[in-house]
């Protein structure tokens, strides 16, 4: 079972995340925790990268993001899978569509075809999206990498991003209210995972 | 004007590339002599991850050439062009499709789609395919990097994919005889690229 987390800067992501990974553990359940980008070796140099390169254009962006990502699918998450475990990711190729594509504006269809080939066609089972308006989130946010620095309108354009692509594929997104409490959002996310199992 | 210089390992693409370019210059024209991966600051980054990295996937590999190659046009090919210099580069997009594509299996019609969005559609004006039999080309060629390790139908692959391209777009390409002399050879670049001036 593979789970990843979407949603904009400042929603909680990475927190709901570990709560979750450690209540499944409870149960007894295998759980892998992982990123992107910039799980292994690989994707902290990737990462580093990413974040702390001023003057890179999207495209070469985009590219190392796919990068990344090729290398943890194949690497990393596919075989977490294959060994049974319940993987859970912090951002995936759904971010890549709303960055780079929504707010960004690079070519959809392009990024859709490029996360294919990336993931050699490995969906997510479930994608929660933990949902918020991004002058909240952006408030929530402690700072410091490329991101927090853009206008507000990007970040309206990241909300309105996911949540189109929740609505295009129904069947593998929940949308969650990531304005309700730490312990709100984490119970409902249980829900949803033991509801796919 | 966009020259590239395509071919197996060992035709020769460096040398006759530099001795081109001089003799050009002795015409008084500007010329930027550059390469693919591997150009400016974030391409001996990339050059240097993609020689030495032993484990990479095919994928992974691929959207590295792709990274380099956005930057390279953009931020080197482009502004160069603009200037109304003669930009020769020593392997550049057909390379991806040809060693990823003929070479190591990779879908053709995505290679040909990402070679377009990492060049934002910037073509070369002439392609020079220096063309010779793949065992001749491996005894030339000094060794070192993970390209020499392959068997000889990985660079037999290679050889035949180069021509199936330049027979694509006959327009483009220029197919040279790589098995001549290096004068004759660099004689015969020299008049395709000053018949396209």
């Amino acid at each position: 079972m593979f789970v990843t987390f979407e949603g904009p800067e400042g929603a909680g992501k990475s927190t709901v995340l570990r709560a979750v990974a450690a209540e499944l553990r409870t149960s007894g359940l295998v759980v892998l925790e992982t990123r992107e980008p910039g799980a292994g070796v690989f994707g902290s140099r990737v990462r580093e990268w990413l974040l702390h390169s001023e003057s890179m254009s999207a495209r070469a962006e985009l590219m190392l993001f796919l990068a990344d990502r090729a290398e943890h699918i194949s690497r990393i998450v596919q075989p977490a899978l294959e060994r049974g475990e319940i993987v859970l990711c912090d951002r995936h190729a759904d971010s890549t569509v709303v960055y780079q594509g929504y707010a960004r504006g690079l070519n959809l269809d392009f990024l859709r075809e490029a996360n294919h080939f990336a993931t050699d066609g490995l969906a997510p089972t479930l994608t929660v999206l933990l949902d918020l308006p991004a002058a909240i989130g952006l408030a929530r946010a402690k700072g410091g990498d490329r991101l927090d620095a853009e206008p507000i309108e990007f970040h309206e354009r990241v909300r309105a991003g996911f949540l189109t692509e929740s609505r295009r594929e129904p069947e593998r997104w929940r949308v969650i209210d990531a304005t309700q409490s730490a312990e709100k959002v984490i119970r409902e996310v249980l829900a949803l995972i033991r509801e796919r199992m």
